[in-house]
């Protein structure tokens, strides 16, 4: 029962696009893909940085978790997420220690993964979210990149342009969505 | 010129003793050295996490950046560091395209390393430092982690106790410097 990596930090800002001005062009990271997560109402750009990733989180409508802490706080880091190879384990020792958490059972994600998030009252002010990855999820990452990028290609944005251009081509068809 | 990995989260404590009820005792990280970082008015545990660490970072003064920091916003993430391979380079590029920089040169650290802060503001609300690592580092802190030892044994703390005793036994010898 330990703790792997740190997996991400997700940071949440308003306009992905203006992010990456940073993020991409002044500091250097790269990002990998982008993607709708509609569970969590949200489109994330995700940059790895040597073993760990930082996400850019962007909320895709105005009643979200995400958005209201942006609205309530602003732009900023939202949570910190550790890779764990037992996640059932992890929680159970964190309940006998009394640690409040906001997911007593983990939630299933995307391709099986398994989450669970920890109240900030127990950890110092730091939203904490645990993740039990599955071996199946490099196969679904390498799914969702080339789904996008044919996705792309449809809308006339060459793949070769970069990610980025996704962002726009993305925010330009779903508009309707988007508050 | 790249980003080589997250080096560090750093996470603002009132308590390094009772933030590690939960960083150490429920989530499972493990203390590596604590040092008390008199430059920045500060007792850090360190705790790795894969190629990266989580920081606890208590004030040792009511005056410092860290205590401020601490009293206007209550304990949480303070800032997220990434250690780039040429830190000069890397505040250039930030500099031409505008970016605002904390320390527009970097700052020399404790064994040499450069470390530069980038201001929130152009940056999504994200408190960035940087850090040019020496080859020397991975010495020091063997060297540090020595002189806690000793100095734990001096106070009649075995260090087979473990390290936590050492904030204990530092905040007890050194009560007349902190507030």
């Amino acid at each position: 029962m330990t703790i792997k990596q740190i997996n991400h930090i997700a940071i949440v800002v308003e306009n992905i696009d203006k992010a990456l001005d940073f993020w991409e062009g002044a500091l250097g990271l790269q990002v990998n893909h982008i993607e709708e997560v509609t569970e969590q109402e949200s489109l994330i750009a995700f940059l790895p940085s040597g073993h760990s990733e930082v996400e850019l989180v962007e909320p895709t409508s105005s009643v979200s978790g995400v958005a209201r802490y942006l609205r309530k706080r602003g732009p900023g880091i939202h949570h910190i997420c550790f890779e764990v190879d037992d996640i059932q384990a992890t929680l159970a020792r964190m309940k006998s220690r009394g640690v409040q958490l906001i997911n007593e059972e983990p939630t299933i994600g995307t391709g099986g993964k398994k989450i669970a998030f920890v109240h900030p009252r127990s950890t110092c002010g730091v939203l904490v979210e645990l993740y039990e990855l599955t071996a199946e999820e490099p196969r679904r990452r390498r799914e969702i990149i080339r789904r996008m990028r044919r996705r792309l290609v449809r809308r006339g944005v060459s793949a070769g342009m970069g990610l980025r251009k996704f962002v726009r081509s993305w925010r330009s068809n779903s508009s309707s969505r988007v508050n």
